[in-house]
């Protein structure tokens, strides 16, 4: 038997993630891609512009007004925040399954929502029924979502890291610690002076101390999950690598429990955690073009501090790699489609 | 019909060409990994060493004594030169097909290789036979072989940039220049000072200017296209990236010719050598982790010099890739089998 | 009047803190460099294995028993630990001044030494007698001191950016987090795996989770201050970059304090210690090559949890340039000298 | 004696030529910053954009027009080009000498500058009178100069490389080959996609193979030498370091000369050019930070091929540096004052 295709359109597909969602859905068994626009670059060949994808995609770059977006099966919104709330009700009503990479269905909190992103909220009512798409809190919820707002790439790798404390209401809500570190490419692909070479390389900082957008997100998750307030210290810093995400967490137990077996029992049945052997410290590039959380947990001295080290890919596990994952919960399809890749190591 | 899986050994897999194979071949549709052999790390699991493996490949190394390569269809050889001249004759009366990614059977010239290698070369009858693993001159002869010598990298790059320039016999023989810069993993995964990050990172440097193995290699099969001795120098440089060949070429026209179009009717069908438009630049990271050499022609302001960019992942076509389509070709598989990956970018 | 000159000898020359005392010193404008020894390069001349040295530095290595040492003022370990403590009796009673870029001397605990270093400590009376190489706490005793235990880089670091806070005793002594990232320079110049350029480079990982030999030694330090235990977790982490300590500090305020106020004040006087403008985010890269402790203090939302940024160059403030700066002070001179050179940006 | 200090003024100082400008003019013991202008930076201070010269340099930006720089002893315009043109003739008049380190003042051929900078020549007088800084070979007319236009980055290294060769007139001139690496901050300071790290990082390509600005420079250069045309391709590239240039130079004796020694011969003198022993191979860090060339002369197999490789530090050699050079140059001060630092390694 022959599967139907799902016909893919992308908005926004000269960014990173536009280009990480054609790597990626180039080779997927069941995406054609049929449509992918850019304000700016209509005409051009996508290949033209990212030459690692010649021979891979035919397709040209086409203004948003004649992409027919209407009539494919799913919309990846891969822009700034604020183009998919603009856009995404008429496609629900098309029928057509949305996927927003940015920030626009993310924060169920409208008052956090513009605090952070200091425009007005256009969908709210889509915004109410739209699912937070971390599949491994809101697998079930994913699957029959018309709208799904995909996490942001600290934020899934905070919370992927804090859940199983949380879920087991193990840690002192009061100090939990959250040192995250990411590769440049985070920033998206855009001209600024601070993320130029000559700027960022052999060199680290810190940024964002006084508040990050991802926090909120962050705090939205995990409270949830706690069932009251925490108070989650955020601290993201920039390190000279293209790709990864590693977030060093601290927490302190309030029970003593085993925490390895807590962990690879939370994530034994997730195709996309990896419970990494007591002692282990991850490599962020052991993730580098892969879909893969992986995370190690240690208890220095055998105290009541608990360090989780979580790391993945922001381009994929991070931003679109879990948007795949999550078309492939969407559409009924095998979990782990077209996401099988292999880290490339060195 | 199912298809018959081949069952592959390899020898020598904890450097980098050794773990390159296994990323490529976890995927391959009809690659079935028998056996992987280490001398020092029998017993350790692949994937406890290079964790961009767990979950892909469940092998642990074993001793080769232990390993029933005899058994297998194929075995590479991804260990130091010297050591599958040792051990081809047996296999290959076993009726196993071997692909050395050393430079064993690389240089038909005896004392060539004595002068490059300091070792007696043990496996002469075999020398003879095999053929050199350079589909794209040698593709008729590849499908036949019992033994295979994959190329050098460098001579990967060097040899398909002149190849089309050569062949037509419309360049100076006396003047050729091939300026090479290779990324780190090119010296191979071993503790040397000169490849420690802090020696080679933020720097550039030349080396072997009196002299390189792969030069030999280029000369050998550029000499015989020529049908005439060439003067060909070549400078290779260290480059503080992990991955990427960048040969610049030089060689001055004898005859006008239009070179964008040798170029393209040259490679016209080869499925793994992608000439760019004319103008371009590649870079090297449009084939990082791919099996393509991707090209670029130049004639200064019309003049009578040609520059030609040649690219390639030293990992890939430059060593693991091009020893994969080697062996689709031996085993009469479609030639890009296991090979349609896309480049990582950014 | 024209000054006396300070003779000095180096111990273990080879390594990078030896190369780094071999730049600062070279233009020092009381040191006469008079000895540099090492084991294994007798007789070949510094600048050949430094070419950065070339037409600055005129020493052979030599013998450390042909090297005269005792006719030195000061000489300095640069060797890995367990070297000084083996020849600084003899040197001190000979008259000179020992500095020790090693651990040797830097923790006063003998089962903590033995614990982290595994061999019996052999010089005891002298290390009761060693005073703790860190002027911004230890000024007074290092000027009339015979023989000093240079810090290590992260202790440094960490104990600089804890320090007003600790001194003022305001804040839970319970949660100390130091979260700290490094260069790849810090871990010397030797040939590990671990090191090489194609496994750090485009990487970020923690190491050493379950412990490290620079914990003691800040332990040490704070709880002094502190006037008794600390709890205080440190994770050390490699980031792709040459030079450059970032240590991220986490601390609870038990009363309510102007933090940035308290920083300036402690630090006024401090040569080498720079309080940024409040919100401000310092670049490792902003001190690279120079002896300066650049700090920020942020109290994100204005709560009673307080992050400290503070950075250094591992080699210079980190090693070399402290090692020099204990010098100055010991011998009388300005702290400063031969230690104001300008960051070289970008 | 109280020696007279050299008032300066800086008209750009925002870029990277301009920091790199006060990091030496610090230290440099006849040097009094008096002025630094910036359009858009007016009254920020310098230390505040560039935090490595915190506690360094406590100018603030200026307007050009309230900056009096008739006031001035010299000013260096570290601007892009079109700048210094229009205003030198003002300050020449007022008396003040003029250092150019953009390219108006480089060309004397006006349909050259016409070609490559698309703007009208508006100081065809001034350029008349104006020397082409490169010491090495117009030391004596750039003593006397009120004008000096500093040399390109590319053309430094390109001409110091080819210069003892041509001088000598034992090459062909019909086959010179100069291919070129830089580092990325010979783009400047400027936010531009293709300088970003994520495209830069990881990733190595040629660039400008149809014509680059630097080439007339050299050609202008050594054409001279030569006494008649020459025919030099140049192609630079682009390497993933923030400093350095690496020239690999090709070119075919017409004489057997020792070329060693003619080297030696013709820098023995030279304060900023190292001729290295035979056999080297020079790395880029090696004068990181410093003002040398350093050079080292290959003949692979003793054949009439002759390899050059000369590296120079972009921003200093290249740039700054040897403007502060010249500035001694016409000053009649030492050559080297102010610029005796070591080189930073690693």
């Amino acid at each position: 038997m022959l599967h139907e295709m799902i016909k893919i359109g992308i908005v926004g597909g000269t960014g990173y993630t536009g280009v990480e969602l054609l790597r990626i859905l180039a080779t997927h068994p069941r995406a054609t891609l049929t449509a992918i626009t850019s304000r700016t670059e209509a005409g051009t060949p996508v290949a033209g512009m990212f030459p690692n994808l010649r021979g891979k995609v035919d397709l040209e770059f086409s203004d948003r007004e004649k992409a027919r977006l209407d009539e494919c099966d799913v919309v990846f919104f891969a822009t700034p925040h604020g183009v998919a709330m603009a856009h995404a009700q008429a496609l629900v009503e098309a029928g057509v399954k949305v996927i927003d990479l940015a920030a626009d269905f993310r924060l169920q909190d409208i008052a956090q929502w513009t605090k952070w992103y200091k425009v007005e909220h256009s969908a709210r009512e889509l915004l109410a029924e739209s699912v937070y798409g971390l599949p491994e809190m809101y697998r079930d919820q994913i699957k029959t979502a018309r709208v799904v707002g995909n996490p942001g790439c600290y934020a899934t790798a905070v919370q992927l890291g804090f859940l199983p404390l949380i879920e087991a209401g193990i840690v002192d809500p009061a100090h939990l610690v959250a040192d995250a570190k990411s590769g440049v490419s985070g920033a998206g692909r855009k001209a600024e002076l601070g993320i130029m070479f000559s700027e960022v390389s052999d060199n680290f900082r810190a940024y964002g101390v006084a508040g990050h957008r991802h926090h909120p997100e962050m705090i939205q998750g995990l409270a949830k999950v706690a069932g009251g307030p925490i108070n989650l210290v955020f601290v993201p810093h920039l390190t000279p690598a293209i790709r990864g995400i590693h977030a060093t967490l601290y927490a302190w137990l309030t029970r003593d429990v085993d925490v390895q077996s807590l962990y690879e029992e939370r994530f034994a049945d997730e195709p996309f955690v990896d419970v990494m052997p007591s002692g282990s410290h991850p490599d962020t590039r052991s993730v580098r073009g892969v879909n893969t959380c992986r995370i190690a947990v240690h208890r220095p001295d055998g105290g009541d501090l608990v360090v989780v080290l979580a790391i993945i890919d922001n381009m994929v596990k991070g931003a679109s790699g879990q948007a795949v994952q999550n078309m492939n919960l969407m559409f009924g399809l095998e979990e782990t489609m077209g996401l099988d890749h292999v880290a490339l190591m060195p």
